[in-house]
């Protein structure tokens, strides 16, 4: 890792030179609040080392989207958006990850997942599906210098397999006791092997285990617990309560609690409300995230067909008065408005907000 | 038309029950500045008698939207967003509005377009493309009451045809003093054609012409004069210089101005410094307004190939800041971030706002 790097702070496109090196570092600008700035270095993007990986390990985006950005929300807790800088993993390679997401072998001695298991016995399912790294920088005079990483593991809750190269698909389920289980043992053994290295040495390791969803899932997984650590095995795991659910709730579905319920009737209010503007409006779907029981946010996709852009504009106006009186208050929400190929308009009140913004998609 | 019309003021799903109809308005709800209110009836978005004809008959979809979106900013400078309520148009049916875009004969007498000539001779082009209505409302007590309308006529700059049905497509072009005295010709007769209607006796009509961009074109057409009309002819024309431009310009284009020769400078500049960030982004392309010289506006897009979330998060925070850097302030601006198949962020500045906005599409 390269010791002499040069942060102008704050300033985009300001370069600075370091004396021994030629690298130059900005970032990407000053961020919204409660968002990290990253890190550039020589005019472009610091891209992960690992890049790409937990994508092509996914077949259900919504997955590596949540798992993404739920890493980042833990990250949160313990490295404020005020004093670091986000920078994308650097210290563990694409093949590391490779290596370590494939099963235990001969060939592959640092694989984290088992051994296949005999013929005639049972399967050993896949339990690890994704690793990815967080690193976050402090600046140091006119240094980055590295005060912490964060590490998400992916843990499957159905794993899907093939027999034959071609054959069909195969799932094996994976009960949320073994799959917690295993993945604290991994966790244990990502941590240890993390401190060999020099520069994650003395650095505050968080490991945070994600439960992904099926494949068939209209909504990504979720992290259940994360682990913040100073030394080199894994400390006190700390219980994270998150749910995601797809609105409207299928008829036939059993409540939980009496607080999703109401959200449920509010979704439907609403829907209904904004499905009555046009005939044909295709669908109207959400997804809402819970913390600890509570509504905590909602993405919202209303599917249209392709509208004059006087009715778009209408419409949008209609749904944005719509969701401030149908919607719960105080959460994020956004509400995409488009058809099967174009997102014809967009409504959306940022954490915080009071009030719902709208665009709409024009042309000239 | 329904004489009793009943619009219970701005309020959003407060219904008004008139004593001889069982017809109920509200409208859309109240609308952001510099925008219309549209009218609900029994719940359901009033849509235009003739809708969908203007769509189905452009081959370019930028035509389709800026000429929506072009007539209802003429419209606005008329009839001011503050007193006046949007309708779609009420009064030319489906049919009406294909019969006038008809090339005139003994089976269609209300055609607009002329004869296609004799077989030898030489063909006439289809001049007018498209139609629309809009119909602009005031409350009036408990009333909603019609007082104006805007009507839109799209002209050929290129007629496209076949001579066979699955024949290959022929081009002719019209010149813009053709297109334009064609235009005004049509216009005599549409005014003198409304003014037959008794509810269009006496409002004001506003009539306005609009040049089709060529179906190869990465941008729409553009109105270039409209008249607002007292009495049963065409009064006054006035003249809009309005132009579109797509950026950056080809390097072989010749340039019209040095004020242009400037706004493609930064473009250019917001470009490169946009395109380093990442290896392999695709394209940044803009569409570009101009009034009266002048750069009024401008719909960026960014098409990327799919990135992880933080990618995504980052990149945005940096077009933000580059945007705020190197693009004209004062104009309202709006950028575009997606691959092939989805919108992954968007970052814009609407008319009257200093900074730039930006939201990613995340997902639970």
């Amino acid at each position: 890792m390269a010791c002499a790097m040069i942060l102008s702070s704050c300033s985009f496109g300001g370069k600075s030179k370091s004396s021994s090196k030629s690298d130059n570092y900005t970032t990407t600008g000053s961020a919204a609040s409660g968002t990290y700035q990253g890190v550039i270095e020589n005019g472009r993007y610091k891209t992960s080392k690992a890049r790409g990986v937990t994508a092509s390990n996914n077949d259900n985006t919504f997955n590596v989207k949540s798992f993404e950005s739920g890493l980042t929300n833990i990250s949160k807790k313990v490295f404020s958006t005020k004093s670091y800088i986000f920078q994308e993993g650097q210290y563990l390679s694409k093949s590391t990850v490779e290596n370590w997401l494939g099963r235990v072998s001969k060939s592959n001695k640092t694989g984290l997942n088992p051994k296949k298991g005999k013929t005639n016995g049972t399967r050993n399912p896949v339990y690890i599906q994704s690793i990815e790294e967080q690193d976050y920088m402090k600046q140091n005079g006119n240094d980055l210098k590295l005060h912490g990483i964060t590490v998400g593991i992916g843990l499957n809750s159905v794993d899907y397999y093939k027999k034959t190269t071609n054959g069909p698909t195969y799932s094996q389920n994976i009960s949320d006791a073994a799959m917690k289980s295993y993945g604290q043992q991994a966790a244990q053994k990502v941590i240890k092997r993390l401190r060999q290295k020099k520069a994650l040495k003395n650095v505050p390791i968080v490991i945070a285990l994600y439960k992904q969803a099926s494949d068939d899932s209209l909504v990504g997984g979720t992290f259940f617990e994360y682990s913040v650590n100073n030394g080199s095995s894994v400390g006190t795991w700390k219980k994270l309560n998150i749910t995601n659910k797809v609105l409207p709730k299928a008829s036939d579905a059993t409540s939980t609690n009496s607080g999703n319920e109401t959200d449920n009737t509010d979704f439907t209010n609403f829907k209904s409300q904004i499905q009555s503007f046009f005939p044909n409006l295709s669908g109207v779907t959400a997804q809402a995230q819970y913390e600890n029981g509570t509504l905590s946010g909602m993405h919202i996709t209303v599917t249209t067909q392709f509208y004059s852009e006087t009715e778009i504009s209408s419409f949008t106006q209609y749904i944005s008065t719509a969701a401030q009186k149908y919607l719960p208050s105080g959460i994020p929400i956004d509400i995409k408005i488009q058809t099967s190929t174009d997102m014809q308009a967009f409504v959306y009140r940022d954490s915080g907000q009071k009030k719902f913004s709208s665009h709409v998609f024009d042309s000239y």
